[in-house]
């Protein structure tokens, strides 16, 4: 138990934020997405599962191997975006739980459970994604978080041979200026291979 | 685009936070609830849709209408607790999008779209169930998110007629002392009705 964080706090992560779709033309340092994982990985998640999986696109060749597969009305706003965050789960999440949750055997909940590692992996990544736009937030720095893509696409591009699906493309596009309308987020997800 | 917030920020919402699962035996009004929702609901989601519908359970009344859908190892737990939410989403919510998202006809994406209306509820009221649990770190609360819980049980009891279906109970119990093991949080979903 806590005090309550002072109001300049609350309104940086809730009340003063926005989704934004245009962008500084400021890169982000590394160092600086690093600390957006190391404090979003502390949010809780189911037996601390923690099935999300982050890619940042940053380059110029990275972020034309995702062009071809982002629609028409966020292309131009995600390709001229700092950072773009991916976000996939990893359907073999399960596999980690001796590590991440050593008390009990907790992988066993899952073994041969498709079904229940699709929803597990869903669920507690989208949770990994709400952490992450926080994160970022508390960071200093501003998110349009949307999909508007072609997930298989996406997938195939950047995740070919892996067991991570994914769940939604975030262009959490780093210090942005306030836009005039608001992105969208509609990440759709995929079965299980 | 804004300034990194102060590590006791930091420290409060992500770093120190820790999953309870014994609790202060100290009210939680309801002014700080009302507080939790109006942060909490300003989180994003797809087309500013907010599916999720929380309901604080507090009286001893409540609390025994709960009891018996508790798994065994949840049920002392969430029953000692000040307040626990219950977050269901909205199958419904799509016909509000006039209202929360009246630039363009978005109620007609979902219009017929059985399980697009489930993905889409499912994944933002997860995200919103996330931002819940900062909005409450936020105000100086502990939480202890779990489920261990008999959905379909607790959706009778508590939401039966209604378009509401439960995605994960969440004895977000406020104001918990650091315990000594972390509960598991393990929310499952329903198909549509």
């Amino acid at each position: 138990m806590t005090g309550k964080l002072p109001d300049t706090c609350l309104d940086q992560i809730f009340r003063e934020a926005r989704t934004h779709n245009a962008w500084l033309d400021k890169p982000v340092p590394d160092a600086l997405l690093h600390a957006i994982v190391d404090l979003l990985k502390l949010g809780p998640t189911s037996a601390n599962c923690s099935p999300a999986r982050f890619l940042f696109v940053k380059s110029r060749e990275a972020k034309e191997r995702l062009k071809p597969h982002l629609s028409e009305g966020n292309r131009d706003k995600t390709m001229k975006a700092p950072v773009c965050a991916i976000i996939g789960y990893d359907l073999d999440f399960y596999l980690h739980l001796p590590k991440l949750f050593p008390h009990t055997d907790a992988k066993s909940w899952f073994e041969g459970k498709k079904e229940k590692i699709a929803e597990t992996a869903f669920r507690n990544g989208t949770l990994q994604g709400a952490y992450l736009i926080m994160a970022a937030r508390a960071l200093g720095l501003d998110c349009g978080p949307m999909s508007g893509f072609d997930n298989q696409g996406v997938d195939r591009e950047f995740f070919a041979g892996c067991a991570i699906s994914l769940m939604a493309i975030r262009p959490d596009s780093f210090r942005g200026r306030r836009a005039s309308a608001s992105t969208r987020w509609r990440g759709s997800s995929k079965t299980p291979r």
